[in-house]
């Protein structure tokens, strides 16, 4: 099991991979905000756990196990988003589903992608839920300050 | 804002407020399957934020600030469990429920809550969920493994 810092790096990597055949240590660092010395670390992590490979001065490259765990990774991170938008919560979405996706066990993320599907496929429910959003007064214990 | 560890501590004193006039350490620190000179760590952080009155050797009264407080924790943990039963999860409720509560923003709570009464309000709307999840044979992307 990655740490989350690690599942990080390898889910711009994945990112990076699909939209060029070679991924830079400079452009992991520029979208994920972090020094170059901190990509080469975790970027010799992730190659001694088989995810990517990776040599100083040489692109980086996933492996077959880190296609396959940077696309979980990616959809993860996808169906959280989507689904924080049909709960349509104030808060800042790219932020909150990056906090959920490391905390959330894989049958809480099942869960959510079969109500998410649910929801998707039956926009009357959604539709209502706009109208219960509008009308209802009801006395909530989680207001805003 | 208080750390998820004292968040703990705040929450079950509470819970043990309800149930008894006197809170003792030991209560406490058997809830919470942590030691008595943990307890007493936390409960002197809890003393000097304003949250509870403690003395050594003294039971645990909690302030205003702490009833507020505590029982904002216990309704929002109470929400979550609420909330992932709708979502039928297969994962530990309580588990599940006590790491999200640490992380989840207050918009996104504030739109659990919107969206778990408005499911409560709609049973013909978690009938078609239970339906729908039995029928389905849409290909998941999260299966398990």
């Amino acid at each position: 099991m990655l740490t989350p810092s690690l599942q990080d790096y390898l889910e711009e990597i994945y990112r990076l991979s699909i939209k060029s055949d070679e991924i830079r240590v400079s452009d992991i660092a520029e979208v994920l905000e972090v020094s170059l010395p901190s990509v080469v670390k975790a970027l010799h992590k992730l190659n001694s756990r088989g995810y990517i490979l990776y040599q100083p001065y040489e692109p980086v490259k996933l492996t077959e196990k880190g296609i396959r765990e940077g696309k979980f990774l990616v959809q993860r991170n996808q169906l959280l988003k989507d689904f924080l938008r049909v709960l349509k919560t104030n808060s800042d979405i790219e932020k909150e589903a990056e906090s959920m996706e490391h905390y959330l066990s894989l049958s809480t993320i099942q869960a959510i992608e079969k109500f998410y599907h649910f929801m998707k496929d039956n926009p009357d429910i959604q539709d209502r839920y706009d109208v219960y959003l509008q009308k209802t007064n009801e006395n909530y214990i989680f207001e805003n300050d």
